[in-house]
């Protein structure tokens, strides 16, 4: 009998899905201090420190500013105020979130060239040269670095050199569960535009946005003709450069955002991102035990997408491991609703809670009739953090 | 000596600025509940009961849309989801924030028609006729019910009626330092779009906005052509139905609107609203038994704005409130700079507060040189306190 069916609630939940993530306790008893005026020094105080973490974390000396608004809001606000109307945008789909901002493109009346991709295929740098080539007028590429519904990771790096080799274009990347969690120093290889959000990496609740852009990008927002207001990024950036917002802050999740900076601080920039990775291979190496394959061609270290077998219903498995052991992970989307399992492993976890997933992962699959030898996920999984150490 | 400059900080700080506004206890323990995942049936009871509150608090049948914005981005999508490029609005300035939705409208290309007021005076039904009849193919009409930076209440209902009558532009109204504060029966005054803020009334932190819109109001919808994407509300609505939001939700913001949302119903809409009503009159009638005068010619229970002699500089008054007694109000805006003082009585004050202030403000001016009777202020706030019961 489930014990949260029975109204009991007695089991802990474990948030295992790929954001929001949970949040460690410094930052929710920041959450919960009284408010500040966002007019005030303290929070000017506060606003200057974040900011320095923000540039921090991105690898860049360019303003990162921060939006009240969720991821997608940050991403709108990084193609509107950099594009003209009109002006050709090549998207690179193959998951939920690239095709957006093919609609958030079209939305704003831009000619969108779509790179169509399978979902769990990455984009190959020599596909990308090719539609380059082809469109010659490109005025932005966009790319979600990290793509959450499939656990695929694109070579960012390479793919921002072939942008910045074969075209004037400016490259957009979508870092949302990236940054924080690979490499993703902007300036050095030379991503125009970056988005991140605050539930994922950051692992404190949603409603922050951050967009950060290179100076060869400001220097297209001067042109930019897209009517805007709210996110009107130069407005931003002359107040942020004053350690303000243009509107009313959101005061609470800023407290937070200073006090997981300062844990990201503390914790070390390579560090941080070989934890994602330990947790990652750790999390691929147990499911594969289990006979299972993974959806991803090329492996993002913010979540891990399982290809399940036939007989085996996703939609059931996500609700047992719910019910059963409080784990809360995702399911497939769109198309591959009920035939995947996505278990995110992006913010503050360790070993143990990766450990937990799998371990309620296998003894749900045995149940559900998966033939595998009890302990081998977890045994997989040791393997990889013994050697990581 | 200043507790706060000498660095002890033992004074407890208290926010009466007109929002942010403190957060109630439960409110805050809300905001450091770990994350429960936006997309599982926990969050969407809490959307469910939160939608049913919002909608008893606009008393309105229609959807009360969450965004998670400011709630500058709750306007601008009230105004880019229900006009077309180019539509005339008639935007009542009077105010920065009755002015800025001008500056939104122009923005978005529209032909904007302001109606120029003295900061501190409210709009004459009789002007708006005039205005209307001038402009008879007016899209829109947008006002700040309560204008922040004047402390001016606009007669809404009057308002609203007269657009009704003499025009078929839509009536949008800012009602961000007024719903929950005054009466806003959007349904029963014909009010098409209303709009509020989460840092106002509902005493949570800034984060979320709020937009109600007219079956009349979502009609246009269909024909409206701006681009948009993060703020189309269309899209919103078909998610918020069925509890959910189209892009990842404000959770902690979410849960703690649903705490101070079963405050307000304990309180009751009406008590809710006397009280402010009260702790205003007691403000006012504090500040005028000090022998200063008001900005407002109609004044909203949200602030009070004081004219201050010219003898004493705005800045230093509230420079020492805050330093001396962790007092935190408003200075003026714009052109009124170091001219005014505005008190804030918006959110989950109780008569308490309103003394705490003003015996503060009393005797701060009466150290800055004002002639005036110790405890005149609070005496005459008492007065108020006393009849009302």
């Amino acid at each position: 009998m489930s014990l949260l069916e029975d109204g009991t609630d007695m089991h802990r939940t474990h948030l295992m899905a790929p954001g929001p993530t949970p949040v460690p306790e410094r930052a929710r008893l920041a959450m919960a201090r009284q408010l500040i005026h966002h007019r005030g020094e303290e929070f000017k105080e506060v606003m200057h420190r974040v900011r320095r973490g923000l540039e921090w974390l991105f690898e860049t000396d360019s303003d990162v500013l921060m939006l009240s608004c969720s991821g997608t809001g940050a991403f709108e606000a990084a193609m509107t105020n950099f594009t003209r109307r009109g002006d050709t945008v090549i998207c690179v789909g193959g998951g939920k979130f690239g095709e957006r901002w093919g609609d958030v493109a079209r939305a704003f009346e831009m000619n969108v060239v779509d790179i169509d991709l399978q979902w769990g295929e990455h984009l190959e740098p020599s596909r990308l040269e090719e539609v380059l080539d082809a469109h010659p007028d490109a005025a932005m590429v966009t790319l979600t670095a990290s793509e959450t519904s499939t656990a695929v990771m694109h070579p960012v790096r390479q793919l921002a050199s072939v942008v910045r080799q074969n075209s004037t274009a400016l490259f957009a990347v979508d870092g949302i569960t990236a940054v924080g969690v690979h490499r993703m120093p902007m300036d050095q290889w030379g991503i125009d535009v970056l988005v991140a959000g605050s539930q994922k990496a950051f692992g404190i609740p949603p409603g922050l946005g951050f967009v950060a852009a290179s100076e060869r990008a400001w220097k297209r927002y001067d042109d930019c003709d897209h009517p805007r207001y709210y996110f009107d990024l130069g407005r931003e950036r002359r107040r942020q450069q004053d350690n303000q917002t243009a509107f009313t802050s959101s005061i609470s999740l800023t407290l937070a955002l200073q006090e997981v900076l300062e844990m990201m601080r503390q914790e070390g920039r390579e560090e941080l991102i070989q934890r994602h990775e330990t947790n990652a291979a750790a999390t691929r190496a147990g499911v594969e035990a289990l006979g299972l394959s993974l959806l991803s061609s090329r492996h993002s270290n913010a979540v891990t997408a399982v290809v399940l077998p036939d007989e085996i219903d996703g939609a059931e498995l996500v609700e047992r491991l719910r019910t059963d052991h409080g784990v809360i992970i995702a399911g497939g989307q769109k198309h591959l609703s009920g035939k995947l399992i996505r278990i995110g492993h992006i913010g503050f976890f360790e070993s143990a809670d990766i450990r937990l997933t799998l371990g309620a992962v296998e003894e749900v699959l045995n149940q559900m009739g998966l033939d595998s030898e009890p302990g081998a996920a977890l045994t997989a999984a040791q393997r990889v953090f013994v050697q990581q150490r």
